[in-house]
C-alpha cells in the first residue's frame, strides 16, 4: 500500500505553513501521498486576493519582518510556490472544507491550488489510513 | 476493531476549538471513537466560568469579531455545543490532564463535559492504537 | 516492536513546549520510542542563547506572567529540563530541520539537547511508522 500523509491546515500564518510545505515538498519527493484539508483560517489563506499578500505570523510577532527577509535571502521558495511544485511532481490534493467556504463565502474559483471542496467527513474517511495525521 | 481519533486539545482559542470541533462531530457521526485530552488552555476553556465568555482567537486577530459574527449569522452552532451533541449521539470521550488541573486548581465539577482527569500516560496508551491523532 | 510517538515542533512558544514535554516525558516513562524534529520557532527555542531567557506565550498573553508564576509555584519543571530528564531516562531523540538551521544560521554546537541536524524527507521516513504523530 501507498504510504500516505494526510494534514488538516488550520492556520493561516505563513510561518505555519512554510513549515507544513516543507513537509508537504519532503513527502511529495519521497512518492508518499499527500493530502492536506483546509479549515478555516487554511481556506483564507488559499484565497487568490489573500495568498501573495498575506503577512501574518503565528508566534514571536516582533520578529517576523527580519525573519521573512531571512527567508528571501536564503532564496527559500514561498510556500504555495513549495506547494504547486509538489503538487506538479506528486501526488498532492487540496481539499477546503466546506463549511469553511461557506464562512469565507467562497468556491473552488475563489481559491488557488485547491482541488475540490468536501465536508469533515469525507475528509476523515481519507485521513484513516494515513501513515501519518497531523493538525497544522 | 472500531476506528478511532485521538486529539490533544492544548489550545484555549475559539476558532481552533471550532475547527476541532467539526472534526470531531464529523468522527462523532461516523461511529468512530472520539478521545479528546485537554492540556493547559484546552482545560482553562472547559472550565464553567470561562466556556461561554471565551472570546481568544488564535491568529488573524484584527478579523476576530467580524468573523465571530460570521460564524453567528450562519447559525453555525458554538463549538461546545458541536461537542455536547457528538457526545450526545456518539462514543466520544473528553479527558483533562492532571497537572493543567492542578495549574488552574479545578477539578471535574468546575469543568464542562469532562469526564475524567488522567495524567499524561494513561492518555497515550489510550492513543497508541488511534487511526488518526491530533495536537490542536 | 517498540511503540514510538513521532512529534514535529513548529512552535517556540514555552507555553506549547510545556505541552509538548508533558507528552514526551510521560512517552519516555512507558518505554515508547520518541522522536522529535524541530522546524522553524522551535530550533529557535532550542537554541543556546535563547532556551532559558524565551518568554513567548502561544495565546492568553494577557494570562501568561501569572501563568508562568504558577507553574513555579507548583515546581513544575521547565521543559527542557523535563526534556533533558526524558533523555536521559528514555529513548528519545532530538533532530533539527536543516533548512530551519540555515534560516538561524546555527550548527549542532549552537543547540542543546538535539542529536543531529536532518532534512525533512529523513524525519518523514522516522515517522511513517510511528503510533502517534503531533505537529505542535
Amino acid at each position: 500500500m501507498v504510504e500516505k500523509i494526510s494534514i488538516t491546515i488550520f492556520t493561516g500564518s505563513i510561518d505555519r505553513l512554510t513549515g507544513m510545505a516543507i513537509l508537504a515538498s519532503g513527502a511529495a519527493a519521497m512518492d508518499m501521498e499527500v493530502d492536506i484539508f483546509l479549515q478555516l483560517w487554511g481556506v483564507y489563506a488559499f484565497k487568490k486576493d489573500v495568498m501573495r499578500k498575506n503577512m501574518e505570523f503565528s508566534e514571536h510577532k516582533e520578529m517576523a519582518e527580519s525573519t521573512a527577509k531571512r527567508l528571501q535571502e536564503l532564496n527559500l521558495p514561498m510556500w504555495f510556490d513549495m506547494l504547486k511544485e509538489a503538487k506538479e511532481i506528486g501526488n498532492v490534493h487540496i481539499y477546503a472544507c466546506s463549511t469553511a467556504c461557506r464562512i469565507w463565502d467562497v468556491g473552488l474559483n475563489d481559491l488557488e491550488l485547491v482541488d475540490e471542496i468536501i465536508g469533515a467527513g469525507a475528509w476523515l474517511e481519507k485521513s484513516k489510513d494515513a501513515n501519518i495525521t497531523l493538525f497544522i
